[in-house]
């Protein structure tokens, strides 16, 4: 099974290494990870994905929540959530199959970013089904190069997964 | 000095660790890092943004073209790339604040998501500096949550951080 987890860590050196070693020291790969600040400089935002057993996930959520810096690890799988995921992709394009590619380009309401002799590098955001659709379309004219950041996700209505007291304060 | 890298790995479980664990043994945070596959599941993408000493920060790059199952290491901070972030934002949004902040949303070419009773979710793409002026645009009427992917980066017309044929073979 997939699950989705947001985390909100301390932003301090070591906790990004700490959340991926209990990962690894169960052999399950994250399929996707995003960090990044959030509105308070001092914390982070992880959203990881990962694949594997049901039971074994919800021990290592446990374990997440037991790290140094780890601030709430939520599982959003299945709450009602906004998930999207941006995506830059260059594919071949020269002048005669430009048109056709930017009738796809259209119909995915994605935007062309960069235009080379022979490339283009377009972007496109959605979910990951989405954008798993426009790299099909795009396959046949020759991918150069694809760049994704992974999923966010956010849970629907005003629930948040921020804190503004820490939970173990 | 901040650098952005491009790193090509294989999709293994250990190689996150690593990678992370190589940075904050030295004491450096990694500011944003945006992890996917790639067009060939086989291979992830990540995208580090490091923020410190441009020496240290070379050695660091070395010393990660060394570890296992790492296949390329590019710092494309110096060269000519598009650079994007993709963010999901809630705010406070009663009836009375919702016309302004439409106003706002279509200024910057953001997007509503979701609408709740008192909160709207606005989706966002853009380079870094975009999306922290969009948030500081919405703090007045109280942000509830900030996500964000960290950015990724792709070198500008043909020239490309893939690999066709591992290096190392």
């Amino acid at each position: 099974m997939r699950r989705t987890f947001a985390v909100l860590v301390e932003n301090h050196p070591g906790v990004l290494a700490r959340v991926a070693g209990l990962f690894s020291r169960r052999g399950y790969n994250i399929e996707s990870l995003a960090v990044s600040r959030t509105d308070d400089p001092t914390i982070s935002r992880m959203t990881i994905v990962a694949e594997g057993d049901e039971a074994v996930l919800e021990q290592v959520a446990k374990q997440l929540r037991k790290l140094v810096d780890v601030i709430k690890v939520q599982d959003v799988t299945a709450e009602e959530h906004v998930a999207r995921e941006l995506g830059l992709i260059k594919v071949n394009a020269d002048a005669a199959a430009r048109g056709e590619i930017m009738q796809i380009v259209e119909i995915f309401r994605a935007h062309i970013v960069d235009i080379g002799r022979r490339t283009l590098i377009i972007e496109i955001t959605g979910d990951e089904e989405k954008i798993d659709a426009f790299e099909e379309a795009m396959r046949p004219f020759g991918l150069r190069e694809v760049v994704r950041t992974g999923k966010i996700a956010m849970l629907r209505g005003s629930k948040t997964t921020s804190v503004t007291v820490k939970e173990d304060e």
